[in-house]
């Protein structure tokens, strides 16, 4: 039995949506308890009463420090103290990982936690770290992005030997900013199955296992990405749909144009982890639907059940050798 | 009548192509004469005969320094020298950068040349600026570059007091890297009609007619933009051919999906301007299309015709104030 600390608070769309997928994701095996307010109906879930909110533009350690009774920080704090194995939050990702920093601390070795997205490539999904928990970075940063990242998917997505590839603006190693150039260098005298940079366009074709970046172009990129995907198909209704001999092909795709959608909608994932620190943290998108929030607590759980961070606490070390 | 030099050795597709969208550009207005070896076939197109090539990989300086009577620092000196109006080229864009700045050289009070890219959105073009031509910034840099494109919208696409966003990880002022953090304060503090930050997932919903960002940022984004676009469109196309009902109603969308399909691809702008140098100068994909390479050199002839150059010229020292 897998216990996630669900925070129902934080998210833009208000605490039913997220209870609404705490629900639908409750089962034998995992069990979620419901982070809110003492007001809210959470239904046959446990209901942790809680007196505080953090928004979604609070600065992040401002919120941790005062709001220390907030569905965020206790359900962080549920993880640290043994009472939940993960906690899942839709709400302020700052202040979450402020959270997490100081009440389940980071991993021996580890420098800067990083958020790891699976992407929803043609090829599998490969991971996208750091999809935004680092705006500024440092090489040696990416390289345990990367390092974590690899350990991601060889222990999680079963690779044998993950291929690693760099975010950059060209293939060639000299293409690049500062950062991405004493990154290569970095990656390419690892240990790590290094195939060079990849590009902006590689990244839904499923170049690589894992594309590094710094968290501030990783956030960029995964939003432009998922910006791309819904207003491409918003477009292709509209055009569709200006015709009666499109309407009735739209009518005929319509099977095709699901599959293809959720195939690719961010709610199929769901979430993202929160690599590096000594406890699972799964954040979702601040506006997840009932079915996102669903999966996202089955990914927190996955995460649990495959023990995640005892498995990057034993490899880490070894692989980027750290100080 | 506008003359437009056109390198037709650098590109990933070979002079053929280069060639063939340069005759399917010419008309009574727009004469481009092809920049590359004797033994190219022009048919009824000037052909001015270099001795050099440009690879696509070679580094800038060296390139610059080393390819005198390269097809691409060639074409670029016409203009220089007045003997063409503009410039396209399908080649190395940072040789063609070297080259602009030391033989075009900058406009005075311009700090760095930045590419503008008009991303097809779905309310009207708005300029992705720097979409790759400095990939290391400071954050005044972005500020010229917003003025840069906001003249460029304003002047050339008619939008009387264009809105500039910056292209961040938030939409709150504090969300961002350091670098945007001092952009934002800058541009707050300008006579630009900022508003504020923008997220990838605003690119192509036309949020603003300016969106201003780092080159290695924009060209990350730009990339991402395109490469969804093709992957989500390939895979629509293998979803609906899966069934014979989808087969169907993909022959009866195929009207729909053409118009978005042309309204997205890159290939309809072809090219993009290098703004802030003394000359106008186009740069195209390298795997342009004929049909990229002519829209690219319709461009670079608007351009001209607006007098894109000289009214950056009059308009940016007092816009920006710089020393």
């Amino acid at each position: 039995m897998i216990r996630v600390a669900v925070d129902a608070m934080g998210s833009d769309r208000g605490a039913g949506v997220v209870i609404e997928g705490a629900r639908q994701a409750a089962s034998d095996g995992v069990v979620p308890a419901i982070f809110g307010s003492s007001e809210l109906d959470t239904g046959e879930l446990a209901l942790v009463p809680t007196t505080q909110v953090v928004g979604m533009h609070e600065k992040p350690a401002d919120a941790f420090r005062t709001k220390a009774d907030s569905s965020l920080v206790r359900a962080v704090k549920a993880v640290a103290d043994g009472e939940a194995d993960a906690v899942v939050s839709a709400g302020n990702t700052g202040a979450t990982l402020a959270a997490g920093l100081v009440l389940l601390r980071r991993v021996p070795g580890v420098r800067r936690p990083a958020i790891a997205v699976p992407i929803p490539s043609r090829q599998g999904p490969p991971i996208l770290i750091d999809a935004g928990a680092n705006a500024d970075c440092r090489p040696e940063h990416l390289l345990q992005f990367a390092t974590m990242g690899a350990v991601f998917a060889e222990e999680i997505l079963g690779i044998a030997r993950p291929r690693v590839r760099l975010l950059s603006i060209g293939e060639e190693p000299e293409k690049g900013n500062h950062l991405t150039l004493e990154a290569h260098a970095l990656l390419s005298a690892s240990d790590l199955d290094f195939r060079g940079n990849a590009e902006g366009r590689d990244i839904l074709e499923g170049a690589a296992d894992v594309l590094v970046t710094d968290g501030f172009t990783g956030n960029v990129a995964l939003k432009s990405v998922e910006g791309t995907i819904r207003t491409l198909l918003d477009s292709l209704r509209e055009e569709i749909t200006a015709s009666t001999a499109g309407t009735l092909g739209g009518f005929l795709i319509r099977p095709a144009a699901r599959r293809l959608r959720a195939r690719l909608d961010p709610d199929t994932y769901g979430g993202a982890y929160l690599l590096g620190l000594r406890g699972l943290v799964v954040i979702a998108h601040g506006n997840s639907s009932p079915t996102a929030i669903a999966n996202a607590i089955r990914l927190a759980a996955r995460g649990v059940d495959h023990d995640v961070v005892g498995r990057l606490a034993a490899r880490l070390p070894q692989e980027a050798e750290i100080v």
